[in-house]
């Protein structure tokens, strides 16, 4: 059975000819045009539709649904995005004019939700009913799967773990609110740990690493803990403690069988899993008598969303 | 339709003949056998229901399905109590010994869940399919509602809202980790941090109130705050932060219809449901965008649990 997963972004649409087992048979893209009204984003999207089917000698009724992950808040249920701070997105009926054109069952929802689906059926998830996605970014995005389904909130405007508080009154948070993970164990949050440690630590190796890189990035602590610097191991240590406050907290509201974390960071690999997982084994609640909920890294990068709006469908 | 809901506590187990609209006809109690056998305790279980339906002139035939709250871990799909501490359970095949007396379909779950359950469906939070409810007293528990249903995590060992962190590195939780909700936010909690007041503020009227109760209790700085005592003021806002700060995590993850406050600080009623309400709305991620979450009291108060265990059958 085939089906078409679509991944909308701020510049590129991504589309893909998909079974139910994840494989990808065609892969294309077209460029958002962000700018434009919803019709003519629509449409460019139904013919991406009729372009993949037709490379593999497929028609219409051959697709069983299409799923598309989008940016924004959506009303999955209703088939409308609500907001999309990225594309000229308000209050779209998008399922209903997608249909106009491309008659097939379709599903949306929010992509880093759709991302994170896509991770917990095809990727480092696979056989997990009760899965936890974190992105570790500019921000924190969760996506947050029971049962097999996506935790989506009402109207869509759940699963922001990224502004559960890990230390109340503490760093400012975009959000509008202090303390939240997402200002202590973001990328962005790392960095600013790292710099405050080069200020304070002018002759620590996390100098030579900025200098060596061009700037102080998310790596720049990993690479002066592995080179044994006191500083750059205390920044590291810190951060590492952060990520974990959050993901104790959810593993004691979900109990999943796994936790996957992606986005740049978790570049690092086993160095932060091994890390992460024993302080979760450690302070999660209930401890042994618990099941053991293990941390991986993700697996599936840049098709996550395409393959999430595929299993949007199944 | 008729159903039996049943709340088996350490001291007593409570059984209700109930209707889908929650309308209760009997009410009937036991006292529990809690070091007996198992088969000892569910005899007694199965005897109750008979007397319950023998009062309404009633037969097995008329009820469709028994629901039971238990204390301790339970593992609701394959109708076992994994492990209590109040009631000699230990892997016990609770639904399979029970229908060898009662045999009609029986569903179990958490107690403070399925109490939760209860008071979403039946209690404060009727019509409302997304509800998190919330017991402030010696600890904090919660009960997620998702959907209409009840959030367990993987074999009933989540929704362990009382420990999601709020201050990494705070106070000693009794859980292992530090900086849990619990540790702050509880009754418990508020009777320490009125104690470490009176101890700063030997003058003010926190200490009359205690003097007059012969105790610091939970109600101890709420009465001093109404008198217009700035400690008292002090501890209140102060507890009601840590109050509200853990909500509102709750609040970005599930962005449920409404919030339920039972527990022995509830009865403080509007005074501390505003202010949790002020905060909830101006912190919780998305501001006005996303759609407001009500703050309430719980209603059901005892009957709760017995509600709930039905509201499991439905």
């Amino acid at each position: 059975m085939y089906y078409i997963g679509i991944d909308i972004g701020g510049m590129s649409i991504k589309g893909g000819l998909v079974d139910e087992n994840g494989t990808v048979y065609v892969k294309k893209t077209v460029v958002t045009q962000a700018d434009a009204h919803y019709s003519v984003i629509v449409k460019d999207i139904a013919d991406l539709c009729y372009s993949i089917i037709a490379e593999k000698g497929l028609t219409i009724n051959d697709v069983q649904a299409v799923g598309m992950g989008i940016p924004g808040t959506i009303n999955s249920q209703k088939g409308v995005i609500t907001y999309s701070n990225n594309i000229n997105f308000e209050k779209v009926p998008i399922v209903k004019e997608f249909r106009k054109h491309f008659d097939v069952p379709t599903f949306i929802g929010n992509d880093a939700n759709v991302a994170a689906l896509g991770e917990a059926r095809f990727g480092a998830g696979k056989n997990c009913n009760d899965v936890i996605v974190i992105t570790l970014g500019t921000g924190i995005g969760t996506g947050i799967i029971v049962d097999g389904k996506l935790l989506e909130g009402k109207v869509g405007a759940g699963a922001e773990g990224g502004h559960i508080g890990i230390r109340i009154g503490g760093e400012p948070c975009s959000c509008g609110k202090r303390g939240c993970w997402e200002a202590y164990a973001s990328a962005t949050a790392l960095i600013r740990q790292t710099r405050r440690a080069i200020e304070k630590h002018p002759d620590s190796l996390l100098v030579k690493f900025a200098e060596e890189e061009g700037k102080v990035s998310g790596r720049t602590a990993f690479l002066a803990a592995h080179a044994d610097d006191a500083t750059g191991k205390a920044v590291v240590n810190t951060y590492i403690r952060y990520v974990a406050e959050g993901i104790i907290s959810l593993v004691n509201l979900f109990r999943p069988d796994c936790v996957l974390i992606g986005g740049g960071i978790s570049n690092e690999g086993d160095y932060l899993m091994e890390r992460i997982q024993r302080r979760v084994n450690r302070y999660s609640y209930g401890g042994h008598r618990n099941p053991k909920v293990a941390v991986r890294k993700a697996e599936l990068k840049n098709d996550a969303g395409m393959l999430g709006a595929v299993a949007l469908c199944l």
